[in-house]
């Protein structure tokens, strides 16, 4: 199992498991038994993977006898809302490449934004003792991972925090993301700006919904909460919002996160009254479309790496208080948000 | 660990070994230990852990028992080329809905189309025990494998099928999506057709060339090897291609998958000579691109699935032959193919 440990890059390579399988003719999982001194493997077998190892010099690493003994997994698990989403792709992607280098591996598992499948999932990575989480809440209560916290299972939240537990957490400046893009549409000459957001029990939509607000204020436009339009995800729930918006004379639409903003195009598209559009969260091809989609941008990968080494910092041992982490947002003009009303 | 069977939709719920956990006041790992006879659990604690589990009744699932004995991880890995290209995210959400109905959850890992890093995480997946493995492969040589497929471990290739073994192999119709794309321009008057694909060692990429070959002889034009770029797969690269094919008078372009047809697009942006175009693989906002990009379109969602879907038969005791499924396409015309020369 030295293949658990990061690559050696150039080094002489040391002899693994698998050489010690090739070598005897055997699977790994008959080399594994032998090692582990398990049954069901025959004596000539165990003979012939004992002269393997000899012979290659095998000796299984750290982690590997870690492993053997149970007080580790090698595993850490990843609880998100879609691993489909780019968003949440890019996310473990960035994990995968931290974790990766401690010799982990990531069990991910997608709760569609439901609290009871957040926790059934979370509680099940528990179980099956991996050696950290990491979350992105679908559901607002939390205590139920504190025994397993107490017990010594690090957890991360990612993107969203906890509900009612103090734990670490790293997040994006939502609120400064879209009070951003509020002053650069006002900056445009918009004076009535909509608000398209996700559900607002959503940390991240409720935080953006409040980055608008305080936005609006600073820019001397009157909060009008016929311009916001909470809750839309799908595509007809998001194209009905939007055209409510432009009946409510809206020149100018903020849109709450990725999807919220595919949906909005798609729903904008062909029409002659388009507003001046700025999407939170950027994505592929944003600078391809006509115009050109101005978002906040974040850097998802940044977010995962930020969660994971955060994790792997608990998991080496460091006991200090939960942190906080957030990360910037910046504004990317493109064209869809520098049109005037 | 009941939590590790499919969910169970509305019947009276069974206790979990969260539900303990909860009633005890400890964590699932404790009350794992003392369901699994470990020690370092103190008695007063044990002695909780035991009233709480006659107290609700609670009866470790046939799953746990296994999970426990180590005949099974409940685990299955998944190794493929990036988690975070929609292609494979998607692929990825798919695998982990079929695992989740089996009480088994996905471990991921990332080849970045290297042979040699597939091996590792294919054998190091081994190492740890999955109950099984579904391998988008990045090289051609796959005789590592067979030890491990003696010794009981499934595994299924997806996308792509294995180089010197034979496996379960679930496919797209590469040739046929690629000669359908020909046929097609050839109908809007199209005589020089360029095509731009991956690196022609990739199975998707030879197979799609050789579709484009055969549409080529089927609609009567002269096949031009200065018409055909194949290696190119970044933006500089892929525009690079795009140029030379122009300046060969090509008056329509196919590119053989999603990032390729995404960097041509950019390559493009802008030029008053844009080409017809088709791409091999849909994606996202293909449709609301000027002009929409027309696509040979799969279901990546129905690829994910039939591959989980033969591994768990294999899991379950499914001993015949290996299979090979080719999953449909179809062309999807949206405006960026049906223009004449």
């Amino acid at each position: 199992m030295t293949t658990l440990s990061p690559s050696s890059s150039g080094k002489p390579r040391r002899a693994t498991m698998s050489d010690v399988a090739r070598l005897a003719g055997v699977s790994i999982k008959t080399v594994s038994r032998v090692v582990n001194d398990e049954p069901a493997v025959s004596g000539e077998t165990a003979g012939r993977v004992r002269a393997a190892i000899d012979q290659l010099g095998f000796r299984p690493n750290v982690g590997a006898s870690h492993l053997r003994r149970g007080t580790t997994t090698g595993t850490i698990g990843l609880v998100l809302e879609d691993v489909a989403n780019p968003f949440y792709s890019g996310l473990t992607r960035a994990v995968e490449e931290v974790a990766g280098t401690f010799g982990r591996r990531v069990l991910t598992s997608s709760s569609d934004e439901d609290a009871a499948r957040e926790r059934e999932m979370a509680l099940e990575f528990c179980a099956r003792r991996v050696d950290g989480l990491i979350i992105v809440p679908a559901g607002t209560e939390h205590g139920y991972l504190m025994p397993e916290i107490r017990s010594g299972t690090p957890v991360v939240f990612v993107d969203r925090p906890p509900g009612d537990v103090v734990v670490d957490t790293v997040l994006v400046d939502n609120l400064g993301g879209t009070k951003a893009a509020v002053t650069h549409l006002a900056a445009h000459g918009h004076r009535r700006i909509g608000f398209v957001g996700d559900a607002p029990d959503i940390f991240t939509a409720a935080e953006r919904l409040r980055g608008y607000r305080e936005g609006c204020v600073e820019a001397g436009l009157t909060y009008d909460e016929r311009l916001v339009k909470m809750g839309p995800h799908d595509a007809p729930s998001v194209g009905d919002a939007v055209s409510r918006l432009l009946s409510e004379q809206a020149t100018a639409l903020i849109t709450g996160n990725n999807r919220i903003t595919v949906h909005a195009l798609r729903a904008l598209a062909g029409r002659a009254d388009r507003p001046a559009l700025v999407g939170f969260d950027d994505f592929e091809l944003a600078d391809l479309l006509v115009p050109p989609v101005s978002v906040v941008s974040h850097e998802t990968t940044a977010l995962g790496q930020a969660a994971a080494k955060l994790l792997f910092a608990r998991m080496h041992g460091d006991d200090g208080p939960p942190r906080r982490i957030v990360l910037p947002v910046r504004l990317v003009p493109r064209g869809s948000g520098e049109v005037t009303p």
